[in-house]
């Protein structure tokens, strides 16, 4: 009979700009015994994500990188399949850090156990995990919106900038999402009912940008960076706060940007309209904060004030192109790869 | 008998980076009258101070900008040659916006009355000022200090980097200065009793900067921009906070600048240490702290922990001259022009 075998995906070679099927190799490694105290492991789905891209550079994001040769990183929804640790049984759903492969040993800290009749599983890679509490916090916390102020985010279909917008809304504001083509910005104004969708591939973005904000901006939720800040900077309001969450449009860029140098401008602006410029990773604020947003977010899907869209892909293999899709916003809804049927 | 006049100081022109003597022009104009309710005022001391730089631009900065022709822009310490206001007597010495001229009808708001038995009265304009309050309220209230942490900020030998280096000491952590040359360097540890200043004018302030920080910096008080930015931009530690309230460095360029672009790097700090940058005016914050302001300092300087130096420029005539080379860095301490004697 044969061995049993873990999948896995390993990062081959560091990317130079936007990365390639290259970078990227599916390996094949013996099954891992299950570990003393802890937990076997089979992944049902992968979550791609941005931050991803920063783990493929040498230079250190918030986190080490990924060194060549090893597996990616990742969060996966898993199922428990051996069990030698108390209050976890063969069956449960739980969310772990796995890493971009089909199974994994687990000796770890607790998991999060997800009930799939609460809600279903892949949300807590969603709308009710990660990027869900980074829409949250960033714009509860950070970006303190009043009601009557307008906030405006950036890549509006996708899981963080979704929430956003709805979370925006419920809390009194205007939503202006913006967003790659017409199909998600009719997604975005017609079923999360943002107030305005803006394509950002539009010869005149910026004007379009400026007729939907009539009242300026008063909170940026920041995370593509790029062409859309330059367009939204004019935009915002003395005192407008800018959560600053990532930066898709230029973690493909490498070596220095050629000019002109658009520093000056920007720090002018923060100086003449007392702007709030705040960088943030979710995890700062998850200890205070997740209860609560479980909580408030549950309870909105619940009762169809917050919606939210999928975009899976089938098979560990194809999460290389299904994570450079991603990169280049060819995915519509949060990214996912199922990598085995539940 | 000569009819009494004011002498003034328009702006004649907008200048094209670095301003000239030609960008002014000095004027008499027939002296006002005692306007009803109002005030009379001799001005004694004009302060000089790098907002007045963006005022002289057509561009809207925080406030309107002057326009060619009027007078420009200023605050200085005078005395009350007239009153018809309940409240000032003649003798009174005040604190008012005149701008740069040597007397002014005062029909306007309170004013702050300063007593010379206290303090000089030049203090009025510098530490115990919107230069001091400025310190105070961008490194208290957004900066925060806290013991053992580092605190950096340029134009340290100037009113208000002085201070902010100052007010960190007293709330326990390292204050690092950067100045420019080695006499302002001298003056800012021996004096000021900061525990390091840097010459940004050394080949290797970079690295000299990067010495004196050797846990990082936590918190830099933002006055300069341009070159001092991008040394201070590594050394800042997760969580850093950067009240930006001046960015000299930049205030005499025109036109966009030439590469390479360095808003991505900026930007990329800020997502990955989790920044706070934050532009302000004092004012923002006079109403609920400036009496804890001038409590805590005017105490802190009858007791010596704080310490002040002024440059004081003779006559409004050189007022120009004065303001330029203030730009330039040519100053050593709090500009001041004296325009009368008290």
């Amino acid at each position: 009979m044969a061995q049993p075998v873990v999948k896995q995906i390993v990062l081959a070679s560091r990317p130079k700009g936007l990365p390639a099927a290259a970078n990227f190799r599916l390996e094949e490694v013996p099954m891992p015994k299950l570990p003393g105290g802890g937990l076997l492991l089979r992944v049902l789905y992968l979550s791609l994500d941005p931050y991803m891209r920063g783990r493929m550079d040498e230079a250190k994001s918030y986190a080490k990188p990924v060194d060549v040769g090893d597996v990616m990183e990742g969060e996966s929804v898993c199922e428990v399949i051996a069990s030698d640790r108390a209050g976890y049984a063969v069956g449960d759903t739980v969310l772990a850090r796995t890493g971009w492969r089909t199974h994994a040993a687990w000796d770890g800290a607790a998991l999060r156990k997800l009930d799939p009749k609460q809600a279903p599983i892949t949300t807590g890679l969603g709308v009710l995990g990660m990027p869900g509490f980074t829409a949250y916090s960033g714009l509860y916390i950070i970006g303190k919106p009043k009601a009557g102020e307008t906030v405006a985010v950036a890549s509006a279909s996708g899981p963080v900038g979704s929430l956003v917008g709805q979370l925006a809304k419920m809390a009194g504001a205007r939503a202006v999402g913006i967003a790659g083509g017409p199909e998600k910005c009719r997604y975005v104004v017609e079923e999360l009912r943002f107030d305005a969708a803006i394509d950002h591939r539009a010869p005149d973005f910026a004007e379009k940008l400026a007729a939907a904000c009539p009242k300026g901006v008063d909170v940026y939720f920041e995370n593509v960076g790029g062409a859309v800040w330059q367009a939204v900077l004019p935009l915002l309001n003395t005192y407008a706060r800018v959560p600053v969450c990532g930066l898709i449009a230029q973690y493909n860029v490498s070596g220095q940007p050629a000019g002109p140098n658009l520093l000056p401008a920007t720090m002018r602006a923060v100086l003449t309209k007392s702007l709030t410029l705040r960088g943030f990773i979710n995890v700062e604020f998850a200890a205070e904060h997740y209860p609560a947003f479980l909580k408030t977010v549950s309870a909105s899907i619940a009762d169809g004030r917050i919606r939210y869209r999928e975009d899976i892909t089938d098979g560990l293999e194809n999460a290389p192109t299904a994570f450079i899709g991603m990169l280049e916003g060819r995915n519509f809804g949060k990214a996912l790869v199922r990598v085995a049927r539940p």
